[in-house]
């Protein structure tokens, strides 16, 4: 892929966006794990609960690399996840801003 | 160790025995896991969870071994952490809840 560059104010705002987009991810993984201890009061629940952690924690670890080289695709991913919108990448850089969104037209 | 015999009304009453400590260990880890969700907001709580539950799982697949061959190793361990009392276990035979409190004793 192409190589961005990063200026110290950019890497600021995408810093911010990364950790926005993790926090709501791990909000919505929280609910989702007391969804599933409270929502069955049978023995299996707390392995179920087990399963879903050991993948999340898998996917997360993966998806959320803060590495400016892979950064514009892990963007693009959490944009189409709805972790974060394209609105809150604004001070990344307009050129860089302009590929996610024609990343996005194109799905 | 020693062999035992186990007649068809002792093997039942050393199921439901066996079934009575699973169900209060798992409720009690249950428990566990519900504090240590609502015990703390921050984003590495999921984790803690998972680290817990990882263990947890773990301990029991290797503790809840029933095989008439182990059970009379499994037993005294399930008394000595309290998830089954030895009167509960009155229905496996007097010879052997005769072994299990001299264990006990010995502690």
């Amino acid at each position: 892929m192409r190589e961005f560059t990063w200026s110290a104010t950019e890497k600021k705002a995408a810093r911010a966006a990364f950790d926005l987009a993790l926090a709501r991810e791990l909000k919505a993984a929280r609910q989702e794990a007391e969804a599933i201890l409270h929502g069955s009061s049978d023995d299996r629940a707390l392995w179920r609960l087990h399963d879903y952690l050991s993948d999340k924690r898998r996917e997360i670890d993966q998806k959320y690399d803060y590495r400016y080289s892979v950064l514009m695709l892990v963007f693009p991913r959490l944009v189409s996840e709805g972790w974060i919108k394209v609105d809150e990448l604004a001070g990344i850089g307009a050129e860089k801003v302009d590929v996610i969104n024609k990343l996005m037209s194109l799905r």
